[in-house]
């Protein structure tokens, strides 16, 4: 099967991998140019910095605009493995990143197709372009089984 | 006049004009522990760290969880100049903040009262008791000024 586009899933999943290994929850976001070049990559980091805003697309956002020197992404890409929560929707949008592509869906805590469905409102004053479902069962599978060991723990 | 609660307004509106002389959007926030002991202080910074995320609120719960040691700001208060954006106010949620008590309305980029009016939603699985229109006129008059004199810049 072709693509019409480059995947970057892979990266992100393996920020999640990552992220699973500290003992965070596996989500993983990769951050991508208008020109194909991965700006950030970052998993979740909210126990190791004890910060609830430490979700890896506020991570990855902060160090994409350090590396640009710019406080918006315009034109760039997010890949995250699981659809981003309300804070990080409007953050996304703040940044004014142009396209989210993202993996699992988040029925409990997800704010783009579940929810407030935040890109819906008009107060949010840049929406993304959403592409969801990327590798959802492979992203998905990985939070099943870290909350799966966290029970039997 | 005697007020059931002590007012740490004075202090978020410093923290506005404190931002507002950096140049950047004047909105202060100030965390509040259960026994009235002020753990941050802070005003936008997204210009000076050329970071979206960098609103007062996200600022003060990452100082004040840091103070704590917590990822989690049970029982404690977020008070803030202007109605939080959809960003923070989800972060307020995630930090378990018990109140947020802010100034003026923001229809054109609140998240509580106005557009997603995101603590209506139940994927949000904490909401704040939520106390509006503090000092809204002295919160609103600040951002005012400060927008009216960068038109005329």
């Amino acid at each position: 099967m072709t693509t019409a586009f480059t995947t970057f899933m892979p990266q992100a999943l393996d920020a999640a991998r990552a992220a699973a290994r500290r003992d965070e929850v596996p989500v993983g976001a990769v951050i991508v140019s208008p020109t194909g070049e991965v700006l950030a990559t970052a998993g979740n980091e909210t126990r190791e910095r004890l910060d609830p805003s430490a979700h890896a697309e506020i991570l990855a956002i902060q160090r994409a605009c350090a590396r640009l020197g710019s406080e918006r992404l315009t034109g760039c890409a997010i890949w995250v493995t699981l659809e981003p929560c309300p804070m990080c929707a409007a953050a996304i949008a703040h940044a004014r990143l142009a396209r989210v592509y993202y993996g699992a869906r988040d029925p409990k805590s997800g704010g783009i197709e579940t929810g407030p469905r935040l890109y819906d409102h008009p107060n949010l004053h840049h929406c993304p372009e959403v592409i969801p479902g990327l590798d959802a069962d492979t992203c998905g599978a990985l939070l099943q089984k870290f909350f799966k060991e966290k029970r039997f723990q």
